[in-house]
């Protein structure tokens, strides 16, 4: 056995950690773990487009190289319920059917997608528990029990032959969480003491000085705020998937004898979710439906509602937009916005917040939130608990892992031993040394709509140009032996300029491309390319000339 | 004279105050004043195009009112040198010549402008210096000395024989500036102690507590940065238009033995005018020519550069991503951002930071930096020393200039002299009351390359429309007496999908199109509108089945 192997302190071969996404930007996270001829996959997460990603829904990770050893693959081990941890699952089970492994409420929120897409028959399951391992192939993997914006987030000890991982997945240090327990600092130590090769460790907020503040730090502002706020309606918008948030809001609103109204169809599922699987027990006389609203006076009411990143189609937005259905916002009420802009969305709750105050609201955007990611002195933790021999931040881009490089250098670990890996690197790792030997492909593959792969560079660059200055398309019909002009050529634009205004340039555009092509005919037979490029840049040139503009220009020629 | 009448304590007609932009946003900055037959404009300036204004340059205000009335119109009067406040003048005054009033820094900005543009020879300018007044029709407007990110910032104290309104323009109070003096608040309290009818402030930073602090307490941060990192060579990154903030770099430079290069056209632009016009004496042995880097080490060298913002064409991006052709990022290079990312721009320069870093630069973002705007204790004391009868906050979105109509209120001011205005409000005031009975016409016009106002919201939609799924156009040829169809119909798509990929899905759309056309055609003489509009539903209806996706569909018939 190959267990046997490292008590005897050698393995035959190296342990290979891939990461295939997640270390050039948040999201995508999903890691590659191989031993021989075993592979488990940890997370697989997607990421929201860019801005210049037009048109797309959603990007998810190139796995080619998991369908090239499709056989070694024994399951996906997961660490939490988020979308950048799961998210891509639905896309990459339908191209690898592999189990998945997970935490109660994990697997809860993952059957929701399954479902979603029709995938439940055909998925193995199982859900772990906390202290609990599965063996995979020759790994075994322990899942953590930590502390994370999401509850039921693990962090996840993989044993090989050739030594262990720790891999924290998004976590924090809370000794005080509002439900369950704290993260197990005694398994972590305990795992430590044994020897750990490698620790891969969150970097979000590796930037930031000190500690992460408990979540019950909520709870006592939530209070103070409903106190001082008594006398009007309250609404909170939070991100859907924070249950402890959810039952920190319901907590007080108990206290004051207010009914809670939940609101955003994410959050309805997954609070759902969260009640069925027992992580979340509320009164029967607290929650009420939107249709009660009505039936009690608007300061003994409290309503929590997604929205909290300024997304145009959640319900707080179409709420400050006048476009909700039920809810309207009245002068007086209390907005409380418990979550942080992540970066990327400042501009679209600052929009959302203007609104909400000109429908005379009172809006509170500070203090009312901490980040379920750990700070400087809770990743010293951490390193100081496990000591691995290897140090391999994960969860950032390059300027947080960057940061936690720094931490893991002062902490003593030598610089070699410190890997800022990049997604597609197989680092080959044993007791002796750590090395980057090769890569395997990885990237984004973007998801529009039911496409999964087909909008790629060219579709994208032109979505670009049509979005900066339009199209103008030049038509013409050519008498398929002669080559004789017989109809137009005609030109039709759209995102170029208000045509009804443009008349004239629109004319002098036609006169000009006409000539050029009865020019082209004149000299005989001619080759359609040439034509097209003949056409494209004379309007081209007299466009940028006239107006200091690019559109594309498409020019189409008919055979009759 | 009128002006008696006001001694008098009584004046025949009221003041009004018509802001045209800049209550809605961030820029856009225009104020008319009206008095019988006079108006003066206060400021001119541009903003910078929203999210979903797609392939549009800038953002002008729209001027109609004062067209209308281009006969009263007697002058701009500018209170200081940034875009937001004289961006659109090259433009409004093609439309309109009227004469601008501004102090020198200002003026000698406004002209490369007006050079750029051809506009200096029609243009009337006159110069004017602190404490001094201009009499404009029935106004008289006095410049008062005041502090901001950019040097020659005035307030103004608008006379009219219905009474004062001071305007602060963008402001903080800076006891210790770097050059000149501080703002003149004897001369605030002087025409305060007069009485002043309305106050317009600034309210960028009134959701801030306390004060801002001196640009001197940046020097004192780069004084020791530069002790801190005098083994590497230093880039710097500031806003162009921040004078004092590059004096401030020059003299630490200075202290520490290293030559400076300025890159980016717009710094190196301003930095001549800011010399030329007396603002910034610069040691001539300290700054060299980008050419000559290389005759000295590196940690005797500083460069300042544009791009703090992370746009994507400034000096600091380019060389970030190795697009520069003179300067290269260097490990071991130490990159300082003097300046906050304004709203919007966190994700842009987030991603210079992260190339920078891969560079293997330390780059240093916090706390190189003030602002320039006034926070709540300096809103207090310029309420306090001019104790308006009314006040009207201006500069910022509706939640700045809320939190500032807070800040009055707690100073006594009644919520009835408050003003909440929205652009093209008419706010009519004297002594006795202040209220809006009418509006004018305002609105945002768009630059796009050298169209003005010729790409409006069917533009923008259609741009939108085309970013999100592109384009397919369906053409046709028509025999014209017959109603044939003689050739076609072919798609042709842009940005929709790939189309080497996807031959099938678009073949199976040609087949179909062609069926419904058919099928038209067949019934007889066809209206082309309602084959047109047949096309589109059989084939939108098509796509989206297949893809979820919604393309603009364009039908073009050629009739042969």
């Amino acid at each position: 056995m190959n267990f046997k192997k490292k008590e005897q302190g050698k393995s035959a071969s190296k342990l290979k950690a891939i990461p295939l996404g997640g270390l050039e930007q948040i999201g995508l996270n999903i890691t590659a773990f191989e031993y021989e001829d075993s592979i488990v996959v940890v997370d697989c997460g997607l990421s929201f487009p860019e801005d210049e990603m037009l048109g797309i829904d959603l990007v998810i990770p190139d796995i080619t190289y998991l369908k090239e050893n499709a056989d070694k693959v024994k399951g996906f081990v997961i660490t939490h319920g988020h979308e950048d941890h799961i998210g891509a699952l639905p896309y990459v089970l339908k191209e690898l059917n592999i189990p998945i492994y997970a935490t109660k409420l994990t697997m809860g929120i993952i059957e929701n997608k399954l479902e979603e897409h029709g995938l439940m028959k055909t998925t193995k399951r199982k859900v772990v528990k906390f202290g609990q391992s599965i063996n995979l192939g020759q790994f075994r993997i322990e899942f953590i029990k930590t502390n994370h914006s999401i509850v039921d987030a693990a962090a996840l000890a993989i044993y090989s032959p050739a030594g262990v991982v720790v891999h924290t997945g998004d976590f924090k240090v809370d000794y005080t969480p509002v439900f369950g327990d704290a993260i197990d600092l005694q398994r972590f130590a305990e795992i430590g003491k044994k020897g750990v090769l490698a620790l891969m460790c969150d970097s979000t907020n590796a930037e930031r000085a000190g500690f992460t503040p408990s979540e019950k730090t909520v709870g006592k502002t939530l209070d103070s705020l409903f106190l001082e706020h008594k006398d009007t309606r309250i609404l909170i918008a939070t991100f859907a998937s924070n249950v402890d948030r959810v039952r920190q809001i319901i907590n007080t609103a108990e206290k004051f004898n207010r009914k809670v109204v939940v609101e955003g169809r994410s959050m309805v599922n997954i609070i759902d979710t969260a009640s069925k699987l027992g992580y979340l027990q509320i009164a029967d006389r607290t929650l009420i439906d939107v249709e009660e609203l009505k039936n009690y006076p608007p300061e003994k009411t409290v309503i929590i509602t997604t929205g909290s990143q300024g997304e145009s189609m959640a319900a707080l937005s179409r709420m400050a937009s006048d476009n909700h259905k039920k809810i309207s916002i009245m002068p007086g009420d209390t907005v409380i916005f418990s979550a942080h802009p992540i970066p990327g969305n400042e501009k679209a709750v600052t929009n959302v917040i203007n609104e909400l105050q000109m429908k005379g609201a009172d809006v509170i955007f500070q203090d009312v939130h901490v980040s379920g990611h750990a700070c400087q002195e809770e990743i010293k933790l951490i390193y100081s608990l496990v000591k691995p021999k290897y140090a391999i931040p994960v969860h950032g881009e390059y300027k947080h892992r960057k940061a936690q490089a720094k931490i893991a250098a002062q902490l003593g670990i030598p610089k070699e031993n410190i890997f800022m890996l990049q997604s597609g690197d197989v680092l080959e790792m044993d007791d002796e040394r750590a090395v980057i030997n090769e890569r395997v492909p990885v990237g984004a593959i973007l998801v529009d709509g039911l496409g999964v792969g087909d909008v790629g560079n060219v579709v994208l660059r032109d979505r670009q140009h049509l979005a900066e200055d339009g199209i103008m398309i030049v038509v013409m019909a050519l008498e398929s032996h002669s080559d004789q002009l017989i109809s137009g050529p005609d030109i039709v634009s759209r995102g170029f300029v208000y045509v009804r205004e443009s008349d004239e340039l629109l004319d002098e555009a036609r006169l000009l491309v006409e000539e050029a092509v009865q020019d082209c005919l004149d000299r005989g037979k001619t080759d359609w390319g040439k034509l097209k490029g003949t056409v494209k840049d004379v309007l081209s040139d007299f466009v940028w000339k006239k107006t200091k503009r690019r559109p594309m220009i498409l020019p189409i020629i008919m055979e009759v």
